[in-house]
């Protein structure tokens, strides 16, 4: 997962039986960010709808996630524990790593397993929305190293490389 | 995950770079189960690409299962420690639960919480291929057990419900 909107203890709201939703009615959650304020410019047009949650899923979190045009996933990150997976639903999405910058369409996937040192983002450079879910394990003792900017997360918080709280 | 076809030791191969799939591209493996021989007509017509193991996952599995029609995607059943979520990409599915039937369209979802002992399982009643996307972390020391069959999984095999093997 992107980053820490996603909450790690999951609502205990009771589930729908048939445990079924339908992604396309769901309203989805409006730009909900942790970031420190001068990274949040760079997630707004970003709109998470959980899945996992209200289904009662708590080993890995589950969401279909849409981005405005012009908006990013995240900023470009990596985990230690926990391992990431991205499968596009509708639009264009580019994928930003070490590696440059790759188009992902519909039906195309991506993974980021724990502990590979390669950060990662997805941006919508396209003029129309586009929508992906995101699947992401909740392992404990997670850390997240930001690529491009001088922030880590270390127990539970945003702090400075140099370990000052942000 | 519907049955132990799923590797829970992924393949060691070296991850694409970029890490990326275009789904539409995989060839899906034919029908492999590890089923005993009376329960495999079932699952005749189930054919699975693994997405998460080549991107180097190992903390959960993600699969895109495509069922021919009549096919189902498992025997019913339910895990004690591992948590299940499909979505479905094309076609329909009919979910099977304890509730009854429920179709399910492209876009609508389905989770089955570890330790729920409600069995599951997704049947294609219609006339033309359907697939979805399969989630499931891989939890130490799951359990499964099938509703409708004299059958359990237990310590790595299939065995009747009196503890004797299959």
């Amino acid at each position: 997962m992107p980053d820490k909107a996603r909450s790690p203890n999951p609502r205990q709201t009771s589930r729908p039986n048939p445990p079924v939703l339908d992604s396309a009615a769901l309203d989805a959650e409006t730009g909900a960010t942790d970031y420190p304020q001068p990274f949040r410019a760079q997630v707004a047009g970003r709109h998470r709808a959980a899945l996992g949650d209200p289904l009662g899923l708590t080993n890995f979190g589950v969401n279909l996630t849409r981005l405005a045009p012009g908006a990013s996933s995240a900023l470009r990150h990596w985990h230690s524990r926990q391992d990431e997976f991205v499968y596009v639903v509708e639009g264009e999405l580019t994928l930003v790593t070490d590696a440059g910058e790759t188009l992902l369409t519909p039906g195309m996937c991506a993974g980021f397993p724990a502990g590979v040192a390669d950060g990662h983002r997805l941006v919508n450079r396209s003029g129309r929305p586009a929508s992906y879910l995101e699947v992401g394990d909740r392992s404990a003792g997670d850390e997240i190293d930001y690529s491009d900017e001088d922030m880590v997360w270390r127990d539970g918080a945003y702090h400075h490389r140099d370990g000052t709280p942000w």
